[in-house]
């Protein structure tokens, strides 16, 4: 390993750091779903955490280990996504200020859940470059450090969180499932599981519209992704470097599923378990259920990743 | 009170009866619509109980209690809604025959449900006296014992036992809330509570646009449902005899809410809790919101009875 990663001591200690912040999220189980996919599946709900998605671990984590001096300054993001609340939030927590740099066409109600904890937005042209040079200008003004999405250690440390829950209420486990579209969740889940249970092996479900992880993993370097078209919105990012090391090196492999595919295992989690999920969020399930033959009688952990979905969208 | 009611002894033993085929469904908070409503609110989620609706309760109740006799000729009943799929599924896994007299126009996605459970489907002209005399054809051909959806023993007995586990999760609430149609679930909640925390408020929650129990209570005598017009379309039918002396005895009020405050409240419930329900389960809710004032500060627990949407339809 090219890095430094966290140790198991560093993810315990950063669970530690930020349980007063986050929940400790459900795992349920659906009959009818393990009937379906032929095997016996443990939904871990990061829809139901703190701002309805499993980033609330990364920024309060990123937040937390932050010196009193930076403290004083803030934090600073750019982000249309989960990040942006993530953050916002971990940030008004702690009582520091937070600016968030966002594609002027951002939803209206993402802008709203990040004002409504707090956050500053910064408006820019809905381009990386746009965003990387707001973002620039904001932290030469402010002194706000920056935290990134995904690519990041405290981030990812933070996020390694979840399958720490997961493999404690539920160790035994054959296969876990993240998704992944940065690797900040699915670089975590790796490095924790590889830890914890060596055994199990972290298999990633990618949307075959946006299927840059499943290239890089291939190719065996990382292929930027260029033009996705999915609708899994949340995982339209390529790939981050800290994030394809600890992929290629814990990680068994990467399936895709289809957008038809995605909205399917969607509707199955609506139906069937009742449950808000986003789009993204649906896609190791549909990876699962196109590859039923290698899951078949395996006991199965999928991380639901978040639950942020417009209403008025919903694709059925 | 002119009929002998379960004791708290029959309550329990119904529970004990059906614990072998329901959950133990879990109970939300959320700290976001705590704020809004100003009070703390315990959510019993029985959009998460089998069929996904309270009702598996008081039909799983009814089909135990059979003789063998009754039990080798099956169950019927008429119903599209809740009702049909538990009784459906109450039958199925007791190993006998169910018989559902549903209006031809019945939404294909209830059908389904009831097919999915083993039920046997009998069409007939989508109105009441259709519906009635279809089901004594197939009472009188089959001997199969009808089980009525609320204005039965049995069937409150069963719905009497969601309220135990609520009260026994969490004891000390102020109020406790549930939705009121045909008074099943209601007149079970209310007999409950009287035994257990008479100290206690059960207040129900109906939509404005089928305010029969509302009207009833006022006048101190049952005044049929009349040309309903609502979202909440578990709520539409009369209340029972039986339902309405339950009522009468012990329950402290019934408040109204309409059609925008009832998906307003729905809509918090999904983009809040992050779980799905039917618009007839928001109710409560939304006459909570409607009238804030009187649970200021207080403890309510609020029942969701049920998570069974046409997700193709939600109304946002």
């Amino acid at each position: 390993m090219s890095q430094t990663f966290p140790s198991l001591a560093d993810i315990k200690a950063a669970h530690a750091r930020i349980k007063p912040f986050i929940h400790r999220t459900p795992i349920l189980s659906s009959t009818a779903i393990n009937e379906i996919a032929g095997c016996e599946i443990f939904f871990k709900c990061e829809n139901f955490q703190k701002v309805g998605a499993f980033k609330a671990r990364g920024a309060a984590n990123a937040v937390v280990k932050l010196t009193e001096e930076q403290k004083s300054k803030g934090v600073a993001t750019h982000s249309s996504g989960n990040h942006a609340a993530a953050l916002a939030r971990a940030a008004s927590v702690a009582g520091i200020p937070s600016y968030i740099v966002m594609p002027s066409n951002a939803p209206e109600i993402k802008k709203k859940a990040v004002k409504g904890y707090g956050g500053e937005i910064i408006e820019c042209e809905p381009n990386l470059k746009a965003r990387e040079t707001t973002l620039e200008a904001v932290v030469a003004k402010t002194g706000a450090t920056f935290i990134p999405p995904y690519d990041f250690m405290d981030v990812i440390e933070g996020q390694a969180t979840c399958v720490l829950e997961l493999l404690e209420d539920q160790p035994n486990l054959d296969i876990i499932m993240a998704p992944v579209g940065g690797g900040g969740l699915l670089g975590g889940t790796a490095l924790t599981t590889h830890y914890l249970s060596p055994k199990t092996e972290v298999i990633a479900g990618e949307p075959a519209g946006a299927d840059d992880a499943f290239q890089s993993f291939q190719a065996g370097k990382i292929i930027p992704q260029s033009r996705p078209n999915t609708i899994a919105d949340g995982l339209l990012t390529s790939l981050g470097v800290l994030n394809f090391e600890l992929i290629q090196n814990y990680v068994a492999d990467i399936l895709l599923a289809t957008d038809p595919q995605i909205i399917e295992a969607m509707r199955l989690i609506y139906e069937r378990m009742k449950i808000v999920i986003e789009p993204s969020c649906a896609v190791p399930l549909a990876a699962l259920l196109a590859n039923q033959d290698r899951f078949a009688g395996k006991k199965v952990g999928i991380i639901l990743s978040g639950g942020n979905v417009d209403l008025g969208k919903l694709p059925f």
